[in-house]
């Protein structure tokens, strides 16, 4: 029974716990997390790892006045639950139901949206040198997790407000890892400050000594002086943040509320910029999660008593397809490298790392840096693949083109998760890609219409002249057989699945499919749509764009991105600039509005990208506009 | 008599020379720096104070088998002379001339093209890894300036490089300034290591005092024991970076050769990543750019002897009149905050910032971190405007989606430097923005037509209800008049300034004022040309769109923007959208290429985007496809 968790309405209630009732609040709520996760999926070691840090916080601090900003976001299940929102609980992730990520529209306790990584303390300064320009007083702090800090623009952050000094509260979670295990210097510092405390012990020993040196003469007088003087120099805990300008706490068990409640009063008191070191267990609570911290970080529904995790169906991922492939290629090419930005397990790329150790670099969630480390691997004769989420990848936007596409590097960028991606919402759609590659010059982008021709396209991509960027969805593959051997595709070829006499539908990548079915659904009213299998959203097959505008007249472009600038809007650039003024263009995608979170289903259900909402478009137009 | 100089033909004719000809040579180079850029213009102050580094580079490590990656790539001029393009430097960024950045396919001795900030530590780690798995023997080095250091990109590099402990020489040319001022604690950081040698003699101080330490008990000589031990771990210039894992030399006397030849064997000999810090003096050699080496960063055509600016015309810039407007506004309205990424001079900021100090901020080159500060300030009740050169705002991307549009949240974005730039060449181009912005949801972009039209768009964004654009280009303004007062716009609503029969020129910002002209033209043609001023990107004024189609027919879209997803797509998608059929579009723009450099007026007149251009190709369209 939740005894203390049903009373729980807003940290109001959380402060008027003891330390007791608190614990026991930490052992209701990671009972909630585990019984909501293992239905609706989501994040849950991460949330099991930040109980205790979330309470105390609630407790010490007084938001909504006090801002608190999760970075990422995605460890702020405990902090919704004890902000009002214990009963919604149940809709996490679901169309329609609380987010996943904190939302300043879903309440006055999200004080900013988060989702990608690294943001938190750039916008906890821009709050907290707000409130000083108002003149009010109210603290602002940002929780970012050791992952979070490899991301550059953390540290640009840091740098900043240690410059500038204003109150504010960064406090570290440091679990050891941000998805996967954690990489970079960065890491390896922290982990000393937590398992070498004889590392730290300089600064007490030196003292005790000084103490102890009997005087014998003034130089050594005048150094006793100096060293005491420089004492406050002295590699303490946190040097290189204590040289940042940021006074440093800890490091702290953050599963102690009693300690985490006393250092979060101290860090209130201090003026200046603060860095509260928290050492948290991502998974607390739940063996299976502590046991394997990756897999529960973000997870589907799985079985509580067992921690299996709940299958559906059995059609190979396109992300493990594009992970076996390369493998494929790799063991014939050497020059192939792999490269993730804390994402080996997400994009795939975990099997490789263990059968080319050398030829796999994480470099932390850094994407900028991922994307210029590839093109100076290219510029050095080898043929890096970057694998990266869509939406992560438009922060390496501007490495894409100067570093990559302006040199014309023969960089393969391997963008996972196109489209909508579902539960995890706006934050992370992949809805914007083929808008921000197509006009980059230089670079060809494709997207396989099922999981075989993906691998045909890594195969293209390895082998290409210049950058090459490929795009899939989330999820399963269609469930087609794999074809041998891997082959490379003819640059700027579409292939023509289906002739048809009224109208043809020219659909990129996942879209292929459903309109497949949109045709069969068609014929059955007497429509013949013809498919054709895009493969190439740059260069277009113009050869046949024009064929299509002569013999059928009206093309459909379909494709699981934003209208503006995408794929239809580069069929109807072609169109033009040709003068083809009798051929009809029908686009269809995703509207002028970020796209909200619900299954992929429901979401490509609303926005009309199934097989229904197709032939439903497409036959409406044509009964506007005429069969030809 | 540049004796010395026209004798070197490569890296080996410098490893040739005594110290006292080097000596020698590094005058006779600023003798010729000074004199090509006060013809040619170009980067002053950042190459006179990098001759002796450049020399010494080259005398110690062996380009190109070495590689050597000057980040930014502005102060590589020297680095071009010495490597076989001292002819062709009097052609320096002028049209078919030598870039002035380092450039791929210029020279073997130019291992990687940079132009955008903090990417060279990442490129040459790439590098090195490359080298490593090919089991080759060669170094690489990057040369970065403390400013570039401010990026949060290389800090992932640096945290990168540090962990994996490859062979790779980091050179930190410290001139104690970015591009103005640096700022940051970081740079405070340096500051203390060049100023304060007390702040570092604590371990040589400890180890004396150690040696004096009487015998008296086993507690004291256990402790003396222990201090040993972790006097590796004192406080020693450069702990940052010995913490994130590199070896660090320095500070260095960057305008000692011997020093300077000195410390970089000792880099060459030592295994695993080295950091250089070298001092240098920005405008070495030139007392009006060591005076003033803000002013002579990146200057025009100036006197030699007075260091005075060779002024071209008096009409007021867009960066100048952005920047007074600003002030006005904020005069108005303390919620008005300005933010540059180290470019307060170049984004017309210096003024504000003088006259608001406590509400400009500037965040050092960090664009990432300036746009999500404005959207914490934003969301704590402020109206900032990140003021920005439009490819700079490529790094950004993500931020300006994620923290500032998907959140709705009232940020200005002020896209100086948008279309093309001129001599700065691809790198520096402003052609994608309108691209990579108008298929942001929530975003409003606007284009002035004139500085005049700059001051009621920037009025019109403070005070609007979401995020704002406003793109507008380098130089000088029309000389129009500024009225007053200033006005808030409609939002969406274009301005018709002139009707026409035959066609209307639909103009963005820096457009319109050639296509009235181009009206002009064809009027002599016996052609009647409407001219439209867009005023706004996104939202379109459609009612007009609507309007010019019914009654003109053929709308002809001008942008000095890339064409693919531009302003001119825009307009494609709506009369498709619409299914305006009847209605032709011709669309001038940037082809699918990347811009090399020339004078503005240069490329502009290249890419027919002056009114001769327009009209010429306004007429060659009608002429093919007939007057309506």
């Amino acid at each position: 029974m939740d005894e203390i968790l049903t009373m729980i309405d807003g940290p109001k209630d959380v402060k008027k716990l003891s330390l007791t009732q608190l614990e026991k609040l930490a052992g209701e709520i990671r009972g909630l997390l585990i019984h909501t996760v293992s239905q609706n999926g989501g994040h849950l070691a991460p949330n099991l790892g930040v109980v205790e840090l979330t309470l105390a916080l609630h407790r010490v601090f007084d938001s909504p006045r006090d801002r608190i900003i999760w970075d990422v976001g995605h460890q702020a299940y405990v902090h919704k639950i004890i902000t009002g929102r214990r009963r919604e609980f149940s809709t996490l992730k679901q169309l329609n139901g609380i987010s996943g990520f904190p939302k300043r529209s879903e309440s006055p306790h999200d004080a900013f949206g988060t989702g990608h990584s690294s943001t938190s303390i750039s916008a906890a300064l821009g709050m907290a040198l707000a409130r000083d320009l108002s003149r009010e007083q109210y603290h602002v702090l940002a929780v970012i997790g050791d992952g979070s800090l490899t991301g550059g623009q953390a540290y640009e952050a840091l740098n900043h407000a240690g410059h500038v000094g204003t109150n504010l509260k960064v406090i570290l979670n440091d679990n050891e890892m941000s998805i996967a295990k954690n990489v970079g210097a960065m890491a390896e510092y922290l982990a000393k400050m937590r398992t070498d405390p004889a590392y730290f012990k300089a600064k007490r020993d030196i003292e005790y000594l000084l103490k102890r040196i009997p005087s014998i003469g003034e130089s050594v007088a005048r150094t006793v002086e100096r060293v005491k003087d420089s004492l406050k120099y002295l590699v303490v805990p946190g040097v290189i943040f204590e040289e940042l300008g940021f006074t440093y706490l800890g490091p702290i068990d953050g599963h102690s509320l009693a300690s985490l409640t006393e250092v979060l009063q101290t860090a209130k008191s201090i003026q200046g910029p603060v860095l509260v070191h928290v050492v948290t267990c991502k998974g607390k609570g739940y063996s299976p999660a502590e046991c394997n911290a990756g897999k529960f970080h973000g997870v589907g529904p799985f079985c509580i008593e067992t921690g299996e995790i709940i299958k559906n169906g059995t059609k190979p991922t396109y992300t493990g397809v594009f992970g076996d492939t390369l493998i494929q290629l790799a063991e014939d090419n050497r020059d192939i490298i792999a490269i993730t930005a804390a994402m080996a397990e997400g994009t795939g790329l975990r099997k490789f790392a263990g059968r080319f150790p050398e030829r796999f670099f994480d470099v932390g969630i850094a994407e900028p840096h991922a994307l210029t480390l590839a093109a100076g691997l290219a510029a050095g004769g080898k043929r890096p693949v970057v694998a990266i989420y869509s939406t992560f990848g438009q922060r390496g936007y501007d490495q894409i083109i100067h570093d990559i596409c302006l040199q014309d590097l023969p960089v393969t960028l391997a963008f996972d998760r196109a489209g909508v991606v579902g539960e995890d919402g706006p934050t992370h759609q992949g809805v914007f890609d083929l808008s921000y590659l197509r006009h980059i010059p230089n670079l060809t982008v494709m997207a396989p219409k099922d999981e075989n021709e993906l691998r045909h396209m890594l195969a293209t991509a390895v082998a290409g002249a210049g950058p090459m960027a490929i795009r899939y969805p989330r999820g399963s593959g269609l469930g087609v057989n794999l074809e041998e051997p891997l082959r490379p595709l003819e640059i700027g070829r579409a292939e023509e699945l289906r002739s048809g006499q009224n109208v043809v539908l020219v659909a990129v990548g996942a879209m292929v499919d459903p309109c497949l079915k949109a045709s069969d659904l068609l014929a059955g009213r007497g429509i013949n749509a013809g498919v054709v299998n895009a493969r190439f959203v740059k260069p277009l097959d113009e050869d046949l764009l024009r064929k299509l505008a002569r013999e059928t007249g009206i093309i459909v472009t379909v494709e699981d991105n934003i209208l503006a600038g995408g794929f239809g809007s580069a069929v109807l650039e072609y169109i033009n600039s040709q003068n083809l003024h009798w051929a009809k263009v029908l686009r269809i995608g995703y509207p002028d509005r970020f796209i909200e979170h619900g299954s992929r289903n429901e979401l490509l259900d609303r926005y009309k990208l199934t097989a229904e909402g197709i032939a439903a478009t497409v036959g409406d137009y044509l009964q506007r506009f005429g069969v030809r």
